[in-house]
């Protein structure tokens, strides 16, 4: 059985409902181009205010995806 | 066009609801003293327990906003 | 009035609908054997990517307790 | 039951005599202008030498307090 | 000569009067059920305010100790 | 001799030059209002990216100072 | 399905040979009675130095298992 | 209003005349292929020593740009 | 004599073996597309656990390499 | 007005009494040799564990001096 | 062709000027009793504030350079 | 019984081979002016890469030895 290598991409997902949908909205973006990702781990939570509320959450992620092929290294999200 | 000065004070904000409550409490409470909210970060999220679930929601913010005045420089929240 | 002890035990709570629900997962079960659980510290949130969404949330918490008498320094969740 | 809102400040106390007595120097002259502060954390110990031992020490603490009307926003120690 | 395994485990020591006391309350709670306590690390120093001054030190360690027979592993504190 | 107190703050300077010009204009931004600023740390540079440059240099310090009076806690920057 | 619930015990192994015998032997030591380990963490990697090389390795793991049943959150390695 | 996605990549610029000058290399060789970065964070600054004093500085950078279209999340820098 | 960017890129190498194997595992993978890898920094030591001893050792590294061309922002792994 | 450079040193104290015995001990054996140290800042703080209570407190310090002249680089302790 | 060994002292370089004036202070003093330095890194960006802007930064590094021979390891700089 | 001071120094191994063999290298070097090391604590693990795989491992060690006697504070390694 061969050893495996993954990949770990950063991104930042944003939604103005809660951090759950900030997550999924970056994970659905990256699923376009990448349809085999693994697990995510969220490192930083942020935001914008607006009215004395949130206006953006702004979720960063670490995305991992296995590398499949030697092309597999260029997929980014 | 000038440099601009922000200041960034640190709230906690509290729920028995959810993450995103605590952070809107919090913002909710230092908007009514400061106008020009700019954005958060979260620092920390703790809670209390109570029955074998969650009692309170304690998320710890770092809150900045522009000081467009010296006497802004005394806004807290 | 004595001077009390706390132990913190370190819990993986799991959820595929949000990050509350994987916290107070976790906090019912260790509440199945410890009744007096105090509160809680999440030290990392994670999880896994099923079909371009959010699998399964996956919070790290720390959860402290009162040690009350010597054998609940055996008590771990 | 209304959600709270706290705020964090933070203060170095000093003493040459020991961390205790610089942790109260800070947190009494808080106290001063803040009747209801709350809890404190040890962010950071250092201090000056004089003579091969301590000179001071300066001890930075997060000092917490409940803000209980929109005037304690400004309230900062 | 067989290699070593050890188990370290988290808890809070509390005094009203020194972080020394905290420690050495969080060291004699765990020593009456476990005999061989080795060694132990400051993860954190907080405390409880009251009229100006600490209330209670909370000084959260790390306590290590070896694992001397499987039993073992199941000793808390 | 008395021991001292000193408060920190945190505070964002930006300039379109440099690091030095952002920590300066918040420096000088705070001692409108604050004479005896005494230390600052940098906590985090980052920035904007405008037409493949920087835009602007933004730099979060800590700020600290002397609380010589009760009145000083208030002072903020 | 239901949601599952792990926990994470820290455990320092100890080899004179390599970081790796170290991670087996605390590994093979918290498996004689948890039979479901599933997955380690390197903490902190330090040791002992004897006649100028390596005497002991002592790598600090946090490992985690799942809690199958109320009685497991007693189990501790 | 959709919610945007960011990508961030990580890029180390050099020069060796100063720390800005090696932030702007990196932004304009990531512009030549990206034309909408946004923003960049400071991750780590180090450099070579030549004859007594800085030869390169390295900066690294976390830099980050809105992943407008599927394609996107192939552009590195 | 121009300056240089460097881009770095964080990938998962994965082996039964050791942690050399696992780090290996990762270079070799990422050599197949970029041919001029420079260095490589450990940034995480995890694994899965079988029958009492590892499964597989996870290690996350940053790997990087110089942007020698535009195109090269491109290269990933 | 010269520009100065300070030079760092790590030095663990130790004391069966008090935190501040280890701290007084580590500068009290450092300025032996060295006659004008100038701050320093606690790193860590463990110890052992003898019968219950603590055996030795271990402070990690850094402790900084002005480098006078070439030699004084040398200096260590 | 041998293994090598390097060491890394720690040094506070100071200027009235730039960031980048304190760490070429810092190394050229070290540089006048060790020939062979290699690299450094940022750890620190601090200083003093006079009549509200920088009085002098104080930047903390690490400076690596090779040990040739066993009298090296005494060299500190 | 006196107190002991320890000293801790900063060195980094290099080996082609394994992070073993450059943590070793490293106590062996040190041990050639220093017989009494007592224990080391890995720092960061990095490396080069050459031809796809490891080049050298380069790890950073702190190590640490007790301060025998006033000499011993010139003692680097």
């Amino acid at each position: 059985m061969p050893d495996h290598t993954y990949k770990i991409i950063d991104l930042v997902g944003s939604s103005s409902e809660s951090i759950e949908d900030a997550i999924n909205g970056a994970l659905g973006r990256a699923s376009e181009t990448i349809s085999h990702l693994d697990w995510f781990q969220v490192k930083e939570i942020r935001g914008t205010v607006s009215d004395g509320h949130v206006g953006w959450y702004q979720v960063t992620l670490g995305v991992g995806f296995q590398v499949l092929k030697p092309g597999d290294v260029h997929r980014e999200a």
